[in-house]
């Protein structure tokens, strides 16, 4: 049974640019045809806010997010389980990645307590008291059965002192060393798992934690513990130094980056996987990214724009709506608003990826890198 | 240019039951051919709300309601004008009537004055002061640019004394009257006009009232002032009493209801046209409408249902998702549980009115109508 549900999973480098780290790949699973770089659109709590499950299947989305201490929480496990999996739960037949809820629960701060064995946390909901170990999550992410899961790692947070990393990376180690040992003693073989890299801003532990993670011989590989406030130059400083000890062969997944041109830093540097709130979260606050920049709707000028966000946009807000409308939407507290700007944000990640990874396989990639940074950041002025 | 316009609009009875008053009608404007009864579905601020027009059109959705007052505050009709109109604005190519404000004028109370001009009121957004009389009324109603206008009028409280509705139906006559001689003043004939009877509970009054505005030949009549809080046997007497009097060739628009087993009995009663709020409202509170009446979808009896709301409704809410998961979407506030409510209501709605329309012609109506109100109110127990 394992064996057969293992053959669905692959992952192939199908090229690499002659001058940069940039690679164009091809990540099989039960569920979808991943093509590499990615970005998948994050369905925290089983929805990615605001879109349908049909808007993500038109937009060719095959990969989505769910985090799993959210999920742990509402609706549960079991519940999920009972359902038949996460898939059929939220009726999503594409590829799902849970993370291990690590990030969540590490971020509770005051509501938590790490111990070797684990971390006892209060829910955010309503206080109760629960315990995450690395075999619990592993238990709860075989439940959820998604295709990609992650590891239970500590997501350090910044500033942090080197010795607090340092013990920090070990425990991380010894964790994840039990996240496999559980996988692959419970697994369906419906799953694949990932490892997670840590290290902070630390040259020195980014490459003990990375050369540990991958002597234990994970189906992939997480660069976590980025983008969490460290200056942008460090955080591009950490994936050079994590991603040529990484195997060519496996695919490489930078959690919760980012912004439009930092995907693009990333894959330049040899990253072929990304998740981000920031095309949803923003979206609900009236700020969307366009290949011109970012955009902010929910403003007094743009009440006569009667333009769409970005006129060459293909997406369904910017063939059929405009933004004196959108932020006519915005001021009324519409939810079609956050449901146009979202539309809109995430189509373009989705796009960028698209024309990224075409450039990739076309040899083009460092000009096609190039035009879009330019572009990009030369950011639409606000009056 | 006016005739041009003019003749673009036609309405024509092309089936009346034998047995009831229902009839099947075809509206026609410039937008949209409309066959009757029709359901339209509410858009107050521009927007159905967590609707996409896109979605309306799907659903085969040839006419949706603007409500005056909310959009001369927001965006303003200036604004709507330079717009293009508020087709153009939002992007809806089918019909749109507007009403006239009237209703939510009155809605005010503390907030507005009523004279022999018009009313002074204070916006319900900044408390600023404004003024509608009927002529600004159709001015703002012309630069919005619905294909149907309402008249304004005094939208009657319930309970009132014989005296105050008596009054009030003078006025609103004298307002009718005004504003039809606004309107043909000012029209380009992109816009038909109708007139709204009122009279409160009083079957003298409604007589009255109803004889006066046919006197004065609108283009197309509503009956207002009903679904206020009177009880429902005086609401259906007062539709009995208005529809004999109203010209047999013209449309008859029964405002702000209601609930699916009163616009059956309406249209048994005469009625051709229906808005209403509920089955957006009601939806993002939880609360769905089904053949088999009302579900609440928000509620811990539902966490397990793993089937769909109505497993034999064609929606997409209901193709494909189950209870479990929109209550689990309810639960964790994400706005895709709003959108699958009322997704599923706004559907019922359209299907309920298709159905009722093919009963009508098919001189069937007296035996689905039957069928549809003993399956609907034998409403579904909650646990």
């Amino acid at each position: 049974m394992a064996a057969v549900h293992k053959q669905k999973f692959s992952f192939e480098v199908i090229r690499v640019c002659p001058h940069t780290g940039a690679r164009a790949g091809i990540l099989r699973t039960p569920h979808a045809v991943i093509e590499t770089p990615v970005f998948m659109p994050v369905g925290t709590q089983a929805s990615v806010k605001t879109m349908s499950q049909q808007e993500l299947e038109a937009y060719d989305a095959r990969i989505i997010l769910g985090n799993t201490y959210h999920l742990y929480l509402r609706p549960g496990h079991d519940l999920i389980r009972e359902a038949g999996g996460l898939h059929r739960f939220m009726g999503w037949n594409g590829s799902i990645l849970t993370d291990s809820g690590g990030y969540q629960v590490f971020s509770l701060n005051d509501l938590r307590k790490i111990t070797p064995e684990g971390v006892v946390f209060r829910s955010h909901i309503d206080g109760s008291r629960h315990l995450f170990t690395p075999e619990s999550v592993i238990e709860i992410e075989h439940a959820i059965g998604a295709d990609l899961i992650m590891a239970f790692d500590e997501c350090i947070p910044y500033p942090v002192s080197h010795e607090y990393a340092a013990r920090s990376c070990l425990m991380t180690g010894e964790w994840a060393e039990r996240c496999l040992g559980e996988h692959e003693k419970t697994t369906d073989g419906a799953q694949v798992l990932f490892g997670i890299c840590q290290g902070s801003v630390f040259p020195d532990l980014r490459v003990l934690s990375t050369e540990s993670l991958v002597a234990m011989d994970f189906w992939g590989y997480a660069i976590g513990g980025l983008a969490v406030g460290e200056p942008k130059r460090q955080m591009f400083e950490m994936i050079e130094i994590t991603t040529p000890i990484l195997p060519e062969s496996k695919p490489r997944y930078l959690m919760g980056v980012g912004y439009p041109d930092d995907m693009v830093e990333a894959v330049s540097r040899g990253v072929d996987m990304f998740d981000c709130v920031l095309p949803t979260r923003n979206a609900r606050n009236g700020s969307v990214f366009t290949r011109n920049g970012k955009v902010i709707l929910n403003k007094a000028y743009q009440a006569k724009e009667f333009t769409p966000i970005d006129p060459e946009c293909g997406c369904p807000a910017c063939r059929n709506y405009s933004r004196a409308y959108i932020r006519h939407l915005f001021q009324t507290g519409e939810i079609l608003a956050p449901r146009l700007a979202t539309l809109h944000s995430i189509y373009f990640y989705l796009e960028t990826m698209r024309e990224m990874r075409s450039a990739i396989i076309e040899n083009r990639f460092p000009h096609w890198r190039d035009e879009f940074l330019r572009r990009y950041r030369n950011e639409e002025p606000n009056p």
